[in-house]
């Protein structure tokens, strides 16, 4: 384990959060009663949408699940399977677990977001918001795909907020001495547990 | 007055555009009982989604919101205010005077819009199109993501035709010896003015 | 007809499959009791919006209608008059003839996109995937503007399958010594008649 480097464990948590957004796809796709073509782009969409959406935004190429096409077979393969993978997962993994693997997810992906826009020199709102559209808009355009009014919108959950904060220590903690790479986890973390916090104590915002 | 530089104008105009686009998304959002992420999202997509939309298409950066932060903020600020916000303007302002104002940001966004396609070197037609998407995108992009069929496509009122004729006679208005600045003003009038005529006699299209 | 060049052909077919699409826009937008302006916009989606989807994924510009104007005049002309045309199509052509030209779209537009996305140097799995969005998210696009779950995600029928075999038949004639021009007939060719004959044989995909 000495030896292991440590971008093997970015990898497992990019990973997982990429499964995440992808089972996400899978449910919400079957309560559709949709066939498998639109089981896997559904899970697709939801896992790489954001992150998609704001590298058109920023004009970046390639995309991500371009240089990565090993992501795209692996969630073509669990579509294949994407039933009896969803009735297992429900009896072993509790919702507990969902929640905080997607809560990982949210930080990972948002922060990823914010450090890329602050890289093609966004202005710094653009770049927070460049960080909470690369969180959510996975969910988005998974929702719209799904004719439904988009959850994140609606259901008052704090779970953009939690991004938006987050994204904004990062903003700040760049301007101080420590490292980016310290800037990167502290800020993730902080999303991740914001976004548990919020989901303990069933934290709501108001309509404006 | 008279030192006033002629850019103020223009900056209020496309302010108070901008503002009447972002207040659609406000309303839409609440009938659909969105909470502050939605309707700050929404009504983004209802100011900006035209513009960005085109700004896709012809592969143009920056986006105009991410050289213009101040206008992300100041939406983002109103939504955070958006029902008293609302409730407020109910009583100050007119029915007539929104659809004066819209009328005047269809002018400006259509007009913008044909404008840049032809910088870009479009085929004419398309340059309208252009033209007419940035008019009107921000609209149905908008009734998109609060699952509703687009509002222009059905409500038989010529908003779209009024920007396509508009953009052919700046089209026109540029093979002429005038100046481009006259061309964009009077092309922009024209619109505002054919859009509160048929909004004056409640004129439609039919089905084709 | 001797000296008739071969790009005839390749016109004449990518105008009836640009024509196909357009009228599935046509009927879905009339099904919505759309206006002339909504019809239009949604048969160019219908026509268009997978290689449009797909250029803009791959950062390829100019888009094809941006060169080709002439069949954004087209569908312009045809929606101004979609009423009686749509009325008078039913009677003088059967759906056997419209299934059949929507089968040589389908694997026209799936073999260029696949082709396409080779030469911008995609990996294999992604290049696939390009050619089935090229194929599909034309009515993708079409049904998430009229407000319903696309079609070619729930209705069970192997259309975006026979367009991945297709692609999949053309990554692998690559890797061998016959023409470009052989692979992209053949694998069209294929795609056609795998999705007739599915249709035929009224074959269905279950569920995952």
């Amino acid at each position: 384990m000495k030896h292991m480097p440590h971008v093997s464990l970015i990898t497992v948590i990019e990973i997982i959060a990429i499964l995440v957004g992808a089972f996400s796809g899978f449910i919400e796709a079957r309560r559709k009663r949709m066939d498998v073509v639109g089981v896997f782009t559904v899970a697709f969409i939801a896992a790489f949408g954001g992150g998609t959406l704001r590298d058109i935004l920023l004009d970046r190429r390639p995309l991500f699940w371009v240089q990565h096409q090993e992501y795209a077979i692996l969630i073509f393969i669990l579509a294949l399977i994407a039933n009896p993978l969803i009735r297992t997962l429900r009896q072993i993994v509790s919702e507990r677990l969902i929640v905080i693997a997607d809560a990982v997810g949210l930080g990972l992906f948002a922060v990823a977001g914010v450090s890329l826009a602050l890289t093609a020199n966004m202005p710094l709102f653009i770049a927070s918001m460049m960080g909470v559209i690369t969180g959510i808009f996975g969910g988005v355009l998974r929702d719209i795909v799904c004719n439904e009014v988009p959850m994140v919108f609606r259901d008052g959950k704090p779970y953009a907020i939690c991004a938006f904060i987050g994204c904004w220590l990062y903003i700040l903690l760049q301007r101080t001495n420590v490292s980016d790479d310290f800037a990167l986890w502290l800020s993730a973390t902080v999303i991740t547990l914001l976004r548990l916090l919020t989901w303990k104590f069933d934290m709501r915002v108001g309509r404006p």
